[in-house]
C-alpha cells in the first residue's frame, strides 16, 4: 500500500555509500521488492480462537444498576476466594533465596523437578519416572507439544464436543484437521463412543480425551474409560489425555486417570499445576508419558526432546519450588477447594433446575456447569450468543455462549466465585428467564407436531 | 512393528459391548488401521539444534587429571559467580506476596508489564507503548513469533553466519528456507553488506540482525547499522533486531539499538530477562514493535496476539515483578558485569593473541569470544570438531566448535567464568597447542603457492 521512500531514511550519506555497489548489478535490482507489502502469515491467520471471536462480537454492556458479576473466566483466582495455599508461596520463595534457580534448565525440565512429577503421579499399574515427564510452559504448551509431536499436516484430531477450544486452535492452525466427537449431556457428559468410532480414518492421528471436562464438569467412570480405550486400542490411535482438572472432582467421586486403564494404548497426558494448585499464571505444565507397550518408542520421546528445545521449558524459579508444592501442600488444601466448587455446584444446579426453560447439568468435577436452554422457550433469542449477551445487557452477568464450544444452545458457568455472588448470579438469571419465557411457544410448537 | 492386539486390554467385557455396534458397518473397518504406527511429525523430525546435534557426536572425555573447564555455556550463572541483583529477588518475592500475580495474565502479558518495559526501552527517535510491547515466554519465544508472524513456508530469512543456531532451528522446523550472510572477522565482525543485499530475493520475508553478537561478542557501530537499514530499507525487509545482549558492552563502546536509526523500516526488537539480569532460565522475554511508518499495520500486530494465544506468555510472577526489576535495579549492578566481562575478554584475548595458530577477535560486547584456528598448522585436526574434542581429550578445557554457528575453523569462549577458571584454561589452551603447533606444515603450504 505504502510507496517505496526510496530509501530516504534520514542518512543520504550512508545510503548513497551502500547503493553505490548495487547499482554495478542491474540484474539484481529485478529481485528487489519495489514497496513495503509486510503481511501476517498464513499461521498466524489461521490461529483462530473462537471464544475471542464470538465474546469480540459481542455487545457486552451491562446494566449501570447491577454491579457485573462475570461467570465466564475460568480462571479461580479472580475473586480473590480461592487462594493457592501458602506452601506453595513458600516453596517458591525457597527456591527464590536459594539462588538456584536462575540458570537455564534443560530444555525438558530439571532433572529432579521431572522426578518430583513422576513421583507424584506414579503407580503400580502405570509407573513413571523421571525420562517419563516433560516440563512445559502450562498446559497449554504441553498440548501443543503432544499434538505437534503426533500430527503431520493432512492427519485429523477427535476432540471433544462440547470442548475446550485450544485444540482446535492449536490443530487449524498447523493444518491438521478437527473432528468432533458427541458428548451427551443426558448419560452425565459421556462419549457418543458410536459417534467416535465412526469418525476414525487412515488419517486420524490423535484421540483427545478431556477428563474432567471444561466445560462439562464431567467426570468419566472407569468402566466408561475402559471403553474409550477400547475403541483406542482396535483403531490403534494414541490418545492425549487432557487431565489437567485431575483429582479436582467431588467428594463422593473418584477420579482414574486414563492410563492405568490400559497397558497397550500409549497415552500422553497432559497436566499442571494451574487448577488444582489455583496458579494458573505461573505456567507449570507437564506430559507424562505413558507407553509401557513400547509403541511411541524413542521416536515420539526424542520428538518431544526436539520440540521442547524450540522455545525452552516453564520458569526455573517455578520449576525449582515444584518438589515441595507437590509434597508438601497439604491435603486439608485440596479438600476446600473441592468441597467449595462442590457447594457452589449444587447451589447454582438446584437454583437454576427449578427455572422453566433451562436445563443446568450437575457437574462432579472440575469447576463449571453447563446449562442447557430451551431455546424454542425463548422465542426473543436467536441463539445462545444473544441469550447471555441480553443476560449481560439486562441482569449484568456474563456467562459463555456455549458455541465458544462448538455446542450451541447451552451456556457455561464458572462455580469458582464466591457464594453470595453465585446465590445473586442465579436469582439474575432467573429474574431473567421469567422476563423472557414463552411457555406457549411450546405448545404451539408441539401442536404443530 | 507391533501387532494388533485384538483389543484385548485386560477388560473383554466392555470390549465385546462396545465392538457390538461396529460389526454391523463393515465398511468402516477398513478405515482401522490394523496395527500400531505411531511415528513423530515432520516437524519434530525438522527441528534439528545443531548445538546438540554437533557436541552429542563429539567424544567429551576429559583428561581424568585436570578439572573440567566448560567454556561452552552461554548461561552466566552457571559458576555462581555472576549472581542477579537483590532487587531483583526481592521483586519476585513481593510479587509472590502481594497474591496478585497468580491468575492467568492477557496472552500478550499485564498491561502494567508491558508499560514497564515500554517505558524502560522508549526513547524520543522510537518512541514505545504499552500496546507496542508483547511478552514472552523468554526471547526464544520472541523470536518464534517474530518469524511466526513475519514467514509463510517456502519464504526465506537472512541469519549472520556465524550466528545463533536457533534461527534455523525454528526457521527450518516451519518450512522457512535460510539464507546465511556473512560477518567478516576481519572488519570487527560487521556484515559483509554486498553478500547481505545478494541474497535477497522475492521470497525474502525477514532480515535477522543480531546485534551484539553470539557468538561474536561484537557491537556494531551506528555507521554501520545506517547501512544495515539502508539494505532493508531499498529492499522492503522487515527486520528481525535479535537485541537480547543489548546494553551489555563494554565502558567505553557504545549499545545503539537499531529502531530509533530508522524510521521507515518495521522492526521487531527482541529481548528479555535473560542475560543482562542474568535470570535466564526465568523465561521473560520481549517483542518491541517499531513501526512508526505504519508498515506492520494492523496486520502484523494482531497476528502476534493471535500468535500468543497459543501457549499464553511468560510466568505471571516475573511479570508482576517486571517494572521492579527494570526501574529499581541499580546501575552499579550493571556496571559491575560489563567490567567482569570486559576483564575476562582482556584476558583471554591478550592470553590468547600470543599462542601461534591462533587468532582470537577481541569483543566489544555479550559475553563471548571467538577465537580462529589456523588450522593448516594443526594438521592433527581435521577441523574445529576434532580440534576441540581433543582439548577436552587432553585438557579437559570444553569450547564449542564454530560449526555450531556454521562457521568452522573457529571456536567460541564463554568470558563469564570466573577470572581463575579463565587464566587457567588460557595457560592449558596455550599448552595444547604449543603441542600441536606445526610450523613447517605452513612453510609448506607457502611454497606450494
Amino acid at each position: 500500500k505504502l510507496p517505496h521512500n526510496n530509501g530516504m531514511n534520514g542518512n543520504g550519506v550512508h545510503h548513497v555509500s551502500v547503493r553505490a555497489p548495487v547499482s554495478v548489478n542491474p540484474a539484481k535490482l529485478k529481485s528487489h521488492r519495489q514497496r513495503w507489502n509486510v503481511r501476517p502469515s498464513e499461521m498466524s491467520k489461521k490461529t483462530l480462537n473462537p471464544i475471542r471471536a464470538i465474546v469480540d462480537g459481542m455487545k457486552l454492556t451491562p446494566n449501570p444498576e447491577k454491579p457485573m458479576i462475570a461467570l465466564s473466566i475460568g480462571d479461580p483466582t479472580v475473586f480473590g476466594n480461592l487462594p493457592t495455599d501458602d506452601t506453595v508461596l513458600q516453596a517458591m520463595k525457597e527456591a527464590i533465596d536459594s539462588h538456584k534457580y536462575n540458570g537455564y534448565a534443560p530444555s525438558v525440565g530439571y532433572q529432579k523437578s521431572r522426578e518430583a512429577v513422576s513421583n507424584f503421579y506414579s503407580c503400580p499399574e502405570a509407573p513413571l519416572e523421571g525420562k517419563d515427564v516433560i516440563l512445559t510452559s502450562g498446559c497449554s504448551q504441553a498440548i501443543e507439544l503432544a499434538i505437534s509431536v503426533l500430527c503431520n499436516p493432512g492427519d485429523n484430531i477427535l476432540v471433544p464436543c462440547p470442548g475446550f477450544s485450544l485444540y482446535k486452535t492449536l490443530a487449524v492452525s498447523m493444518g491438521i484437521q478437527v473432528k468432533h466427537y458427541n458428548l451427551l449431556p443426558e448419560k452425565s457428559w459421556e462419549i457418543d463412543l458410536q459417534h467416535l468410532e465412526s469418525l476414525i480414518d487412515d488419517k486420524t492421528a490423535c484421540l483427545i480425551v478431556n477428563n474432567p471436562s471444561n466445560p462439562c464438569g464431567s467426570v468419566f467412570t472407569k468402566d466408561h474409560q475402559h471403553k474409550i480405550l477400547a475403541v483406542a486400542s482396535r483403531n490403534c490411535i494414541p490418545i492425549l489425555a487432557d487431565e489437567i482438572y485431575g483429582d479436582m472432582v467431588f467428594p463422593g467421586c473418584d477420579f482414574q486417570p486414563l492410563a492405568p486403564l490400559s497397558s497397550d494404548v500409549p497415552i500422553l497426558s497432559c497436566g499442571g499445576l494451574a487448577k488444582r494448585w489455583l496458579v494458573p499464571g505461573w505456567r507449570m505444565g507437564w506430559i507424562l508419558i505413558h507407553d509401557r507397550n513400547d509403541i511411541f518408542g524413542t521416536g515420539i520421546r526424542e520428538g518431544l526432546v526436539k520440540l521442547s528445545q524450540r522455545i525452552l521449558g516453564p520458569c526455573t524459579v517455578v520449576q525449582g519450588a515444584l518438589e515441595s508444592i507437590l509434597n508438601d501442600t497439604p491435603p486439608e488444601f485440596y479438600q476446600g477447594t473441592i468441597s467449595f466448587l462442590k457447594s457452589n455446584s449444587e447451589i447454582c444446579f438446584s437454583e437454576l433446575s427449578t427455572v422453566p426453560g433451562l436445563n443446568p447439568v450437575m457437574p462432579t468435577g472440575a469447576m463449571y456447569i453447563m446449562v442447557g436452554i430451551e431455546m424454542e422457550h425463548f422465542p426473543d433469542f436467536q441463539n445462545d450468543v444473544e441469550f447471555t449477551e441480553r443476560l449481560v445487557t439486562e441482569q449484568s452477568v456474563f456467562c459463555l455462549p456455549a458455541t465458544a464450544f462448538e455446542y450451541p444452545n447451552f451456556f457455561r458457568i464458572v462455580v469458582t466465585v464466591p457464594e453470595e455472588m453465585m446465590i445473586e448470579a442465579c436469582i439474575r438469571i432467573r429474574e431473567f428467564c421469567a422476563r423472557h419465557y414463552r411457555p406457549r411457544s411450546q405448545d404451539s410448537h408441539e401442536l404443530d407436531q
